[in-house]
């Protein structure tokens, strides 16, 4: 599992206090300690109350980039932002993300092949979310088929089946979990999956433990990568243990030390 | 899920003294905490130190039976400790279990029939454990097309890919978690699936996490029965909450709960 550090967000109030005050020391903490507890890569988003991401994305880029040279996943659905992002990136990049309009495929995958990203792909639209397996697919076939038609290659896209938080969206849940195996055979190379793993909890009492089983399930069903906490050990260790059960990683008695280590 | 708790067996010391001493009492608190952490049904075996499992079967199942009208599940590979358990019992019983040798079958099918029991198979044989996926369905299919020759009950069925320790099997696991969605395409009605989950973890230095895991990606893989430790909360709790994102109990904010209550 390629593992997307969460916790550089502005919604929390001690990243976007720190972009406001320009507090290199916090955002490069919040980046090392994701990093040691397993991470990747890392997310890096703005926040909704930050009043200049154009300008405060480039200033975030640089300040982790000084500490770090793991791959940087841009956050913001405005590309402006990403761009501004992505012209001051040194390390690799994914953009984090589009979704599946024509209109919103013209402007991110000209933008990812400038600047040699990955990209997210949202399986919905500007019309909603997808109420079914069937809409999921038709979405992300249809990211898939513009990526070939402007040479964008398959196997930097990865595709988001779009996670619904369970006690909203529980009669999508198996949908959601199929999508994720389905959405590897779209094409050949495939695609690679991804999801925001904490939407799956969000409302609900117990959100780590909804969070690692979801995750734990997703990765046998052959899910990519995760944007998460790596902060959570329970969540951490329930994913190198799927992985150890799915013979991804070499068993040896202290196997949770040993993925740390890798 | 059809939780059958793994605790009244005579390899533990506290059980082994107990049925020496015909301690009721043990016996009884034994079953009564399962039943509360949420088994359906409780698996008695006399374990292997037993000198009179003929006798002490009897004893035990009489015992259980003074307690509780939950299913008991009668554990030993002689049948003639089966067939003296079966001739006390009073509540739903399950056999555990059978192997796929047709002289193996020719004893345990009728004796099943003549007490109106369900059936464990195991998909291996005396000539040993399976060593992939090909060789767990075509034991399965064997169990599977004698049940309809005699005419028992397929639902009545449940059948077991033979679960390994993941420090030994590692490279088996993944064609085990598919051997479980297999084996349910054998006949129309579908056998039902059951593991016993605590050999997973067998030997390995994190027993719960190693359980539990397997367990969530097993239940995705529609296992219907699993023999473990109710008493567990983890375990018991990564169950829950996997039935509940696979749509099979209605979400509440006190899901955990609400199962316990069931």
């Amino acid at each position: 599992m390629f593992v997307i550090g969460e916790l550089i967000n502005g919604m929390y109030l001690s990243i976007a206090r720190a972009i406001k005050e320009k507090d290199k020391a916090e955002i490069q903490k919040c980046a090392q300690v994701q990093i040691e507890a397993g991470a990747d890569a890392l997310d890096i988003n703005c926040g909704p109350g930050c009043k200049d991401p154009v300008t405060d994305i480039q200033w975030l880029v640089e300040t982790i980039q000084e500490v770090t040279d793991k791959t940087l996943v841009l956050d913001s659905s405005k590309s402006k932002v990403i761009e501004s992002g992505l012209k001051v990136i040194k390390n690799k990049v994914i953009i984090n993300s589009t979704m599946a309009d024509p209109e919103k495929l013209e402007i991110f995958l000209p933008l990812a092949k400038k600047y040699n990203a990955k990209l997210i792909g949202l399986a919905m639209s500007s019309k909603g979310v997808p109420q079914n397996k069937d809409q999921r697919l038709e979405l992300a076939a249809q990211i898939v088929s513009t990526c070939q038609d402007v040479g964008f290659p398959v196997e930097d896209l990865y595709l988001d089946p779009i996670l619904l938080p369970v006690n909203v969206g529980q009669a999508q849940m198996v949908d959601i979990l199929e999508s994720i195996k389905d959405f590897k055979i779209i094409s050949e190379p495939s695609p690679k999956t991804v999801v925001g793993l904490s939407n799956v909890s969000q409302g609900t009492y117990v959100r780590s433990l909804v969070n690692r089983t979801f995750l734990v399930m997703a990765t046998a069903y052959g899910l990519d990568a995760a944007i998460l906490d790596p902060k959570d050990t329970e969540l951490m260790n329930a994913l190198i243990t799927a992985e150890l059960i799915l013979n991804k990683q070499i068993y040896c008695d202290s196997f949770l030390d040993a993925y740390k280590k890798k």
